[in-house]
């Protein structure tokens, strides 16, 4: 039986991973269903419905233009009808409207279907870091692998070749998603590692922030690949800490040491975190003035890291991470990074 | 007994890192004993000779101007002299010159002492590759550490912050080092893995090419960090292959993706395997224009090893070497670097 493909999303994302999925589906008819459906939070655009859009000129011109979508995308605006029938789920939505549409779906799934989600990110929940993959996990009761890596959406859409990493739980999900979503010009690797991905995902952008931190202040190239390293070893530790399920190799993957340097040589927490060296100005002004409305991650997942190392009493074995907290709250100046072994004490 | 230190070597990098022999000896009187030795292969500066400079205005005014270094640091002309009575002996030199050197002092050291090399690069005799370590274990009958990382001598002489990895074969020999190098700006981390850290230092300029190429194409941040990622699990596996006692998490190391990070940032295989992109000048011609008389060391490291697994049979197993390689002799356009996986078949 050939499996039905539902996206989730169709967002930047959501429309340029929905691209490679049409395209893959169109290439394996022995696995796959040949129309996928994708979910469209109905909008107008210029009196016309952002679906009926989709679905006639093939392109979201909303979130994607310039990139036509494969005719086997079929853009839908009721989420049930998109689930119901679905073998494979694939969650790529903003993570702060994830929990109420897990619980609006989670009667209406089949019982065998699998999961996958593309969301960077982590929940904090009470104190507690829960994983995107775990919440979607328990919520539906079924397996939850995870696509994590150095992935810019438009570099994406427009078949820039770039790396991926599939963390699966079962080989058989994780084979079926390599299918999925593996092409020449976006090369995936799958891994027995549902969380290490996602917690990288999550933990890169604090040490983004050190990185710009280094930036700002000037410091050379040594300086800056030793502390993206520490960052990388800090964020392992704490991947491992979190889940025995956690492997080391993972680090070396794409969503690990890959992603990393995709966003500290030229993300927006790295830009952000220069930017807030060189000025002294508050985050909430340095989002309006550099990102357009968008979020600054680090700051609040540094804190969140923060309290729960805090709590368990461990911060000495995350000095770095403690020291990238402590100096954007501006308890410490930025040029303390290079003193975090000491600075804590 | 405090242990007598011998530093071979007193170029940039030499005297770098005896300002820091220097200043760690004199404040570790337990364990060292108050002088250290610097063999300087002597020369004359204005009318001068360079070890009497070195050791009246204690500063080495050709290799490394502008830096002092500690009085307790002695240049010696003699190199019989300066190993004769040593426990630890530093090699820092350029390679081409140890095996010569080796001979000469192989029945002149102490039965006891114990080495430790900071050379980058590795030997390709009769079609193998021999690490610098194992030459030196070999010719000496000691054994020998490796100290390899993100760093530039002129930064580390300033004292800027970075890392560097120390890989040891017994626990006493890595703890030795790392009290003889660790210091708040330099800070070390010692593994079990002499060879690990060797190969990386050497293979890293392949991938640095590879990154350099990526830049001339304008590729973006993605492909870029692919590049870097495959190049390093590439690495691993080329190292693993040749030496059981390789681990893994070596390549997590400053010695690992550290310098793999700076050095496809910014160091001189990258810039030349951009200018190569660009122009398509010969090699040649790139290192008279871009390094003033230095080498490119990946383009002949990409061959020795493309040598190497072309007659083990083994090219299959590592594309992207093998893809470098092949643009770096003109046989593929620097654009197919993102075809490593099909573009040999």
């Amino acid at each position: 039986m050939t499996k039905k493909v539902a996206i989730i999303g169709s967002g930047n994302w959501g429309s340029a991973i929905a691209k490679i999925i049409g395209m893959n589906i169109a290439k394996n008819t022995t696995d796959f269903d040949q129309k996928a459906k994708m979910w469209v939070y109905e909008e107008m655009i210029d009196g016309q419905k952002l679906t009926e859009i989709i679905n006639t000129k093939h392109e979201n011109v909303k979130y994607l233009p310039g990139i036509k979508l494969p005719e086997n995308i079929v853009a839908v605006p009721e989420l049930d009808d998109v689930v119901s029938d679905a073998d494979l789920l694939v969650f790529v939505l903003p993570h702060q409207f994830l929990p109420r549409l897990l619980n609006g779906i989670k009667d209406k799934i089949k019982k065998d279907a699998v999961a996958i989600h593309l969301i960077k990110g982590v929940f904090f929940i009470d104190g507690e870091m829960v994983p995107i993959s775990s919440r979607i996990k328990d919520v539906l009761g079924i397996e939850c692998c995870t696509l994590m890596g150095a992935n810019v959406a438009n570099e994406v859409a427009r078949e820039e070749f770039c790396e991926t990493t599939i963390g699966y739980e079962t080989q058989e999900a994780g084979e079926i998603f390599f299918k999925l979503f593996n092409t020449k010009f976006f090369e995936v690797t799958i891994i027995q590692d549902v969380t290490g991905p996602e917690i990288c995902g999550a933990l890169k952008n604090i040490v983004a922030l050190g990185s710009g931190f280094c930036d700002g202040l000037g410091y050379g190239g040594n300086t800056k690949a030793a502390i993206m390293r520490i960052g990388l070893k800090e964020m392992r530790g704490f991947a491992m800490m979190y889940s025995k399920t956690v492997v080391e190799s993972t680090f070396l993957e794409s969503c690990g040491v890959g992603d990393l340097i995709t966003t500290c040589i030229g993300g927006r927490n790295r830009k952000c975190g220069e930017y807030f060296a060189k000025t002294g100005k508050a985050w909430d002004v340095i989002e309006k003035e550099l990102l357009n409305g968008q979020k600054i991650q680090g700051v609040p997942c540094a804190k969140e890291i923060y309290e729960i190392l805090s709590t368990k009493n461990l911060l000495a074995k995350f000095p770095l991470f403690h020291t990238i907290h402590r100096i954007s709250v501006g308890e410490l100046e930025p040029k303390e990074i290079i003193n975090y072994k000491s600075v804590n004490n």
